[in-house]
């Protein structure tokens, strides 16, 4: 059977450089869209209930997305009691789109095939075996 | 100020339990829609190229992968040489449409606010300062 390489062209097609790591983890990823859709910000707690985490999740997640400067906070105090309200920071939103843009070709380079599923699975090369 | 919360139907608004975690790492998110658009599999050094990873690498995802039952491996020779030939599994396809659809739910949710940036940013509570 002929070598099968990926024509040159294709090198790195499926390297999707930029799904930043900051970003590209799940809990992180339920705080960004909690923030960019409050343009006024979100206290802990709110977050905490709309991304279902632990105190200590979020705090540790929080942590991370304010050390890479994407998120801001202000600390005040709302009925009483001190709070600290979060906001996205104008990096964090212009990094939030280009992450989501590569998200998105990712579902475009992989979604309309996955769904296709094969009627019977293509035969192997002669002499292939479990591995 | 009032007390800001999420309404109870917003509980868990932004946790996305479908982005499994095998799944969702960089790596392994370019190997699997490099075999989802190849039903007739790819060996090692295909998968190498087109995810721009290396051996090491690429041998410990696409472990991970096998081992939770999304990658098949065969064995054999191509052009004389002996090769691994790798296919997306019956499982893995499911769970992969599964998490590509979460993925498109990210997306929705969160790319038509961030890409409209506010012209300004709204007033902060009164009294709230940098944390």
């Amino acid at each position: 059977m002929a070598k099968r390489t990926a024509p040159r062209d294709e090198s790195g097609r499926y390297s999707y450089d930029g799904l930043y790591r900051v970003l590209h983890e799940k809990a992180r990823l339920g705080i960004m869209p909690s923030l960019v859709t409050r343009a006024e910000g979100a206290v802990f707690n709110e977050l905490k209930r709309l991304c279902a985490l632990t105190d200590g999740n979020l705090s540790r997640h929080i942590d991370v997305l304010q050390e890479a400067g994407l998120v801001e906070a202000w600390r005040g105090t709302e009925g009483g009691r001190p709070q600290t309200l979060y906001r996205l920071s104008h990096e964090g939103r212009v990094r939030f789109v280009a992450y989501l843009e590569e998200l998105e070709q990712v579902v475009r380079d992989a979604l309309p095939k996955a769904v296709k599923r094969p009627e019977r699975a293509p035969d192997l090369p002669p002499g292939f075996q479990p591995a």
